[in-house]
């Protein structure tokens, strides 16, 4: 009896995947070699000027509560935002959350109860795992393969996994870890199925202005008849590289589930003000920013894929959108490899650190081939960092046939 | 089939109790009746300067993740805050939070699964009923009472209310909404409670410094023998008038308990950037500003409670801390009273909302004679609005009579 027992939940709850890497990481970087981080999806673009400016601009006397739904000048500039995608919104479709992290949790607990179901297309962001089992929900997985580039799966694929349980298919176009942008027609196909079967649709459109080779991405909004079911996560930290700021929303024509949104959102009382200063001004930006930084991670796509083309054994169609490339690579574990890069090589003083593909699914035992590349460095930097990952794939499978 | 259903916690999470007054302030302001705000804990004084100082020199280029425990400059800005107060912490228990409410929700995550209780005396802090709900835990309610100061309940009373669910005695000293310091006595009371039946103890402490009349309050850290059962709820909100700023934090020296809640918090990414530079600051400051800020709360407490005891027929022990009195006036219904105090009374242009006592319980059908005053204004501006409810009060019951 000296220590009270901790919550099954807790127990459950995974620690973040990379996390393991980390001290290997510490130690390469103590050892002088230089390691290129691949494995965050944290942009390293300058946050948009606009926001700062803001920011500084910003002098209050008290840094108070402002409404649990969001200060209204920022969801103003989300609405007016949304208008020249083309969407008309009311105040009452947007509730500002703390990241887009809030606003799955929002989502998932607003229409699901402890054991309900949320059907997602696996590999998909790993921190979905951390807010089912925070809300109590289950994610039950349909497996995408990288030979067909993590397209969306099929009605009948849909369909063997829904239940009574079922309360919603989860989608995120572009995608992380995937890079793939789903077509109207595959939009449509979720959309349907969710008319069908009486499902919500939760798309998670936080990467929807980067996509390249001149597709767009087609949001949960644009699919006509979807005003009860679409539930939009939405973040500036992507868009905007703002990351810690943590502004976030969720978005619904539904009015009773937004109103069960807000009140999960007068629970935790305000979303982050200063964060709203920079997302307000971010939101009324009509400069460029946006498709400068698209451009940029174009760029950057390209050194990527043409590099990984050199991999002798590679399975990666070209990505099409978000910041990120899923491998396949030919060794035998990923999580070992991903260590090893960490423990025992450089090249030129460089090494690379890397996501690896199991933290992306919740099937068990998949992912062991493949690796998630963010592409958050400059060209430069990722010329530098892909002369390492390939020659380092290249000596890891060398010392395996040595050993 | 036009609409999906709703989860069924989220047709029980409860909107914010004093939100169906929200409308009748806004018409008393449009027919020019002037409202002041009793009814909200959120503090007028100005945020500690150095925090706002610390945001103005703040010139990132990239607004970016922080780590999930919160940024290093932060934590060693609150193992020296807490050293002051003559507490050793290491970093790693200390996980900052967004929030105190963040902070709440990881605690009972923590440790408590579906249906699991937490023993809590009530009158108790709005919010908790909404974060027991998002977390499926419950509440168990012990009622004190306006007569006695609603002081801490008695062993056989809190025995009573413990099976073998009960995860944890919830308490917070000085008290939302009720002003009352628990004595040392009283703490260990409840911390003896925890050991016996082997609980956690969680302590909300982010009024800590607020008490009066040479007062202190006592921490749980402050009692022995309870490092594995200690956890210490804390926010900068109150302390430093920064409640928009959303940053809290968890606190234990319980390690695998620190280990969940960091789990929790990697699930969320990171608390928020802005935020924490204003913390650091605060909480490095030593100037006298927590002491001003009391001294004013002190000031502000007479002017209430002197006015308070003009009114007929009422019950309220002198607060003895935090920024709140609960009183119990001579009313039939205090909603009711809240209501009619916005649509229908004025004195000199003046009027008053208050909180109304039921949001304050768990149990059904009680704090219907009780309201809630935060005295978050400065003491010429109670003055009136004292006056204001003193005569409101009559008012109500004099149409009471002759209806």
């Amino acid at each position: 009896m000296s220590r009270p027992s901790l919550s099954k939940r807790a127990e459950r709850i995974p620690a973040s995947p990379i996390r393991k890497l980390v001290p290997y990481a510490l130690q390469a970087k103590q050892r002088g070699t230089h390691v290129f981080h691949l494995n965050i999806g944290q942009p390293d673009l300058p946050t948009i000027p606009s926001g700062l400016e803001a920011l500084r601009d910003y002098q209050p006397r008290v840094i108070g509560y402002g409404l649990s739904q969001g200060d209204q000048a920022l969801t103003a500039a989300l609405i007016n935002y949304y208008g020249r995608l083309g969407h008309h919104l009311e105040p009452h479709h947007v509730v500002t959350t703390t990241g887009g992290s809030e606003a799955i949790s929002f989502a998932m607990m607003a229409i699901g109860d402890s054991d309900d179901e949320f059907i997602i297309p696996e590999p998909f962001y790993t921190n979905y795992n951390g807010f089912a089992i925070t809300s109590g929900v289950r994610l039950v997985p349909i497996t995408t393969y990288p030979e067909d580039g993590y397209r969306c799966p099929t009605v009948e694929q849909f369909e063997e996994k829904i239940t009574p349980r079922t309360r919603a298919i989860i989608v995120n176009s572009p995608g992380n870890p995937t890079g793939a942008v789903y077509t109207r027609e595959e939009m449509e196909r979720v959309a349907g199925l969710a008319q069908k079967h009486n499902l919500y649709v939760i798309s998670d459109e936080v990467y929807r202005e980067f996509t390249f080779d001149g597709l767009t991405s087609i949001g949960i909004l644009e699919v006509e008849g979807m005003d009860e079911r679409a539930i939009v996560i939405d973040s500036i930290s992507k868009r905007y590289s703002a990351c810690g700021a943590r502004i976030g929303c969720v978005i619904s024509r539904n009015n009773p589930l937004m109103e069960a949104v807000l009140r999960y959102a007068q629970a935790r009382l305000c979303p982050p003000a200063l964060g709203q200063v920079v997302a307000a001004a971010a939101y009324s930006d009509e400069t460029d920013y946006i498709e400068e930084s698209r451009l940029e991670y174009q760029r950057r796509r390209d050194v990527v894929f043409t590099r990984i083309q050199e991999i002798e054994g590679v399975v990666c169609q070209k990505p099409q959108g978000a910041f990120y490339a899923l491998v396949k690579i030919p060794v035998d574990d990923v999580e070992r490899f991903a260590e090893w890069m960490l423990t025992d090589f450089s090249v030129d003083g460089y090494t690379v650190m890397i996501a690896p593909g199991p933290g992306f699914y919740a099937t068990p035992g998949l992912g062991t081939q493949e690796i998630r590349i963010a592409y958050v460095l400059n060209c430069e930097e990722l010329e530098h960092a892909m002369d390492a990952l390939v020659a380092g794939i290249e000596a890891y499978n060398l010392r395996s046939t040595q050993m």
